[in-house]
Order: structure tokens, then sequence, then C-alpha cells
């Protein structure tokens, strides 16, 4: 067997049939280059992982030109990295510069196009100093820029075999510490402990990172769903949600769990089992060809009148914690084969409370998968 | 004892300290409010804290009117959240919003100003669509946008006594790990499990998360200071580097240890000295009133002509793994009493490794005080 030759955490193939993709979406476009800013996508189409961009200091660049392989205009500092990609041309300076960090090489990189697509739409964002994309813009008077969000979030929506893998078993991993709650959480045990075993957990389990868990405790519900935790002990009747996003090869699973201490009311049990009814109605019609709104739709059906102010049931889910689509009433997009999302009712329990359930399926011709190990059918109760 | 009322994780008086700073700012600079996009700078500014930053699907924006307290303007999803800090005016829309996430609501919130001051310089980017930033800037015909970089990186580089006692406080902690670092790892130990066991070890500790940690191996030395780990055992001779970003309230520690297994060569045990003479000359002329490039240039006398491609040897530490300043040769800044700053000389040992090494200091009246336990003089050897 000849071992395949790897770009970061993926064989080269993967990253060659990512490039052909990015060449169709240039020709339909009808633009010279891609250009890109953003960690996710250097990495979509290089294979560089880093938790370096925890780092603002630095901008790192991208440019696809029609035709060709992507090439890199880097900080020295990830030269080295950035050179064991699949990538032959890696054009670096040292930076932080005095005058000129990057600009110039970029500017010498972009200046035979003509048309530019970069990401300027909706959950995007330049990763550069504002005034640097000025003066490249003003280094390149005859370059128009042009969107090119919708392309290639449809680009990246759609997983290949590989990366399905990876996000299956970053979701084993955290189904794996999900059902080891009992052990995990009591009682008595403050909010951030309870936190800080679960993380601990999930890396035992063999997760690399767990950049995202938020979650709440409170008597019959929580407040929101994003905060950091308190100090605050656990209490009998408190209901505890953990949402996870942990990581592996720098793929996201993002699912959540509800459990009771102690006992539960019925209003929390009947919340519960609406949230597990809206899920499933959703799975059950989860296939290519449906659209997001219709499957929001499917979803609000079931909880009625009690829908939460969280906005959307869902999203895709990848290198991003949350990427497109929407489950929301107005994104038109047609689910496809191969697409990872989620499935994220909420629901109001009044005084202010809230309950969320989420779990990661995979669209599939037919049936779709679940990713996730489903949560039991009735409120989990600890203690 | 009358106990203070907290905005996040400080008492409401920090944040009021912060935004009499603020405005001093936009009275010397003539701007009628302050504009924010970006995590590190509405949570300085409000106490909001929540990984929920990890999502890039929705925009947060924060404005400081002319005199007056912060508005948030803030999807409804983290409206409560958000609610719960020291503001008064908290404005929110559902979003994802099938057309306008939230441009309108900031263009309300801008209108009556002709002056707005964000950040478009070193180190900043900003975190919303760019078409939408185009689009406020259309519906603001009369309202220039200027960049106000450099006075709001002077305010954030200065820490408050609140700010230097959380960001000791996860130094210390990673400082018992990297201590335990014997029991930690060994001989044989897959590298990536030496991370995992770092983690681990570190949240046991009472981190609270570990955004941040990357590092090498290899015989003599690694290849650059930014890679994610490899599945590769470490082996006898063989160097350890970790660099660690672990948080506590949202605050960074930003150090680095060196380990040798079983034994050491010379060229690494005198590259390690060099190091550590460098971080000490560089310790014994912090003081206030010496500028950043002077420093940089003290530690570059010690190393001589085996400097790296890193291009800096230290910088500020906060909110983020690294703020402003930079110790770089062109960096004309001047340290300040109450600067937090990293001391990280490195090396270049020929063949395409490198050794780096980093501690974590407070300027103060006087001598500096480590807030990282420094590193042992001589290379420690594990095995």
């Amino acid at each position: 067997m000849v071992e395949e030759i790897m770009s970061g955490d993926f064989p080269v193939s993967e990253f060659e049939t990512r490039l052909q993709k990015a060449h169709e979406i240039m020709q339909t476009a009808g633009v010279d280059a891609l250009f890109f800013t953003s960690e996710a996508e250097i990495r979509y189409f290089t294979g560089f992982r880093t938790l370096f961009w925890q780092s603002p200091t630095r901008p790192w660049f991208l440019v696809i030109p029609k035709g060709q392989k992507p090439v890199a205009v880097a900080p020295e500092i990830g030269g080295a990295l950035m050179r064991q990609t699949w990538l032959d041309d890696v054009r670096s300076w040292s930076s932080p510069h005095a005058t000129d960090d990057g600009v110039s090489l970029l500017t010498d990189t972009l200046k035979s196009c003509a048309t530019v697509g970069l990401l300027m739409g909706r959950e995007t964002a330049l990763r550069m100093p504002l005034l640097d994309f000025f003066n490249l813009q003003q280094n390149l008077p005859h370059t128009s820029f042009v969107d090119v969000t919708p392309q290639i979030q449809r680009l990246r929506m759609v997983k290949s075999p590989a990366e399905i893998q990876v996000i299956e078993q970053i979701c084993g991993i955290t189904s794996t510490s999900f059902e080891n709650a009992a052990n995990l959480f009591h009682i008595g045990m403050p909010l951030d402990d309870a936190f800080r075993a679960f993380r601990m957990d999930l890396l035992k389990n063999g997760a690399d990172d767990v950049p995202y868990l938020v979650g709440g405790a409170g008597q019959n519900g929580y407040a929101d769903v994003i905060s950091p935790p308190s100090k605050t002990p656990l209490r009998e009747e408190d209901i505890l949600m953990l949402d996870t996003g942990a990581t592996l090869k720098g793929y996201y699973c993002d699912f959540d769990r509800n459990y009771a201490f102690g006992s539960a009311s019925d209003t929390a049990k009947s919340a519960y089992q609406t949230l597990i009814s809206a899920t499933k109605a959703a799975f059950d019609k989860a296939r290519p060809g449906i659209r997001c709104k219709d499957l929001h739709a499917i979803m609000q059906d079931v909880i009625g009148q009690g829908s939460s102010d969280v906005g959307r049931y869902g999203h895709g889910l990848g290198m991003q914690l949350t990427e497109a689509p929407s489950l929301i009433d107005f994104d038109e997009r047609v689910l496809e084969e191969n697409m990872v999302m989620t499935l994220e009712p909420s629901l109001s329990l009044g005084n202010g409370k809230i309950m969320v359930h989420e779990e990661n399926i995979l669209i599939q011709d037919g049936a779709p998968r679940f990713l996730s190990r489903p949560a039991p059918e009735e409120l989990p109760i600890i203690g």
C-alpha cells in the first residue's frame, strides 16, 4: 500500500478536490483570484492548522489565482509550517514590520487581477487591519473586489468523507463524556468545577481541545445559553445544560445535554420532551432537497408559541462551531447530501428561563444519520 | 463591609475608570463616539464575557458616545447576558436577520456623530461583514470614520490592579503545571498525549481554559513555535517546548518551558543558557521609561548573530494572548508602570532548529516583578 502524501491533517487529494471546486467558482463568478484572510478558509485550502490565530498581531493571506494552486502570503514565523503543506509558493515577510505588514507582497501577488473575490457577506469578517485593506485597494486601482461569500459557503457546507469521519469521531468522544455525566456532576458542586470536570473528561476521552463550553444551571431551566459558569453550587431541582464545541484535528462537534438534579418538575420534563419531539420531527424530514426554512418550520410547529429568542433551530458545522446554512425562517438554501447540521430547537419556559436541545446529524441520500449519540427520550435525573 | 457591584468579573468601579479614560481619548482625538466590534474591546468596556464569539454568525457592536456610558447593540441571543453588565442601554435585534443584521440599529445609534473612532490599525480587525460596514458608511454620509488604534492600545496596555491580580493567578497556575513536568511527560509518550496531559493538569490546577497550547519536540531543538502536536513519541535527547496561553476569567498567561529527555547536548544546554541570560538582561532593565526597541536591543546583544526568524522578543499580554506593545527594533513606545509584558528571546540553532524561552513580568516603579515563576537556570532534564 502506498501511503498518501498529507497536507496537514488530510491527504493532498482532499485539497486538490477543494481547489478544483474553487476554480469552478472562479470560472462562474468571473474572478481572476480568490483572496482569503480567515483561519477557516486558509486551512480549508492548505491544511495549515495552528492555534497561533489566537494572536491578533500578524495578518495571514491566501490567494488562489485562476487555474492555479493557492499562494500563501504569510509571516515568516509561520513560514516553516506553511511550507510543510501541499503549497509550492509560500511568500513570507518578517512580521510585525515597521511600515509594511505584507501589503506590498500581497499587492504584488494580486497585481495582474482585474477582479478579486473575497468574503464580505454574512458570517464573515476581514481579518486584517482595515487601513491595510484600504492601502491594498489604493495599490490596485484597476482591481475590483467582489463578494463570493455565498459560493464559498456553499462549497464548505458539503463535507468530504474525510471531514465527516473526523466530525463523527469528535461527536463520539463528546457523547462518551456526556454519558459519563452521573460520575462527573453532583449536587453541591460549584458550576465552574462542573465545567472543569467536563473539559478534563473530554480531553481524557481523546478531544484535542474544548474551545467552546457554555451553559447554565438553575431551577427549572436557565436564563441564557452563552454564559461562562458561575461558582454557584448545583442544587436539587436544578437543570444543568452544557453546550459543547470540542475539537479534533480542528473540526468541531456542537451539541448540548440537559440534566436534572435530584428530581425534576413536570414543567421541565414536559419542555424536554417537546424539544426531543421537535428534534425527531426535523430528523425524520432532513433529506437532500428540503429547504432550511422548511426544516425550521417543522420544529416550530412542534414547539408552538413557546419559542425562545434564540432565533434559529440549527446550523452547519465543521471547521467552525457554526457554519452556513441556518435553520431559520428566511434561509431558502436546500439541504444536500454530506452536509453536517445541528438540530437545535429551544423553548421559553416563562420567567426568563429557557431550555435548549441539540444533536448533530449527517444529511445522506435517504434518511439522515446521527453523529452525536442521541440524548435519552426523557430528561435524565442525576443523584 | 459593603459588597461591590460587579459587571462580569470586575467591580463597576473598574469600568468607570476605563470609561473615563475613553472619554479623555475622545476629547483629545476629537471624536463624537468610539465604535467597537471586537471581543476584547467590548469586554474591556462592559465586562461581557462569553465563549460565544467562537460562532462567527452574529456581529456585536459597542458604541461609546462622548461623555456617556457605553451602548451595546447586540444580538438578542446575548441580550440577557449583556443586560447583566453595568450598561443601562442594550439595544437588541433578532439575529441572524434576513436583511438587516443590526445595521439599522447601529446607524440609529451613531447618527448624530460627525466623527467616529474605530480600530483600523496594527493588530486589529473589523469583526463584522465588510458589506455591512460599507452599508453603515452609506447610511451615515456625513460621518467620518477615523482610526483610534494607538490610543486604545495605550489604554489597554496599562493594567489595573484587578487585572494584574488575575494575570498573576493564571501565571501561578501555569507555573505549577510546568513544575509538574517530570510527572506528566516521559520518553516514549506521543507528543499529542503530552499536550493532552498538560492541558488536563492546567485545568486541575484551576485554569478556566487553555485556548493556546503549541510547541514542538525534536533532537536538539524544534522546527517552529506554532505547530499543533504530532503523534511522534518523545525520544532520548529530544527537547520539548510547550508554549501556553491558559486563561482565568478571560485573561491569559503566555509563557513557555523547555525540557530535555534523558540527556541534552552541549549545544542545547548552551542555547538554553543564552536565552536565560537574554531574559535576565532584559528583566534587569525593564523599567518605566525604557523604550521597547531598547529592551529588544538588550536581548539582541546577548543573543548575537544567532537570532531566529520570530522577529520580536516579547509583547504585551492581557485579555489577548498577544497585545501591544512589541519588543522589536522599531517599536518606539515606552514602558509604563503596570504594563504586563512577555520577555521572549529566541535563537536559531542551525539546521532549521530553534529554541525559545519566555517569561511574564510586571513593569513597576523600580525593579519589575516576575508573574511566571522563572524557569530553572539550566535546561531541566527529565528521565
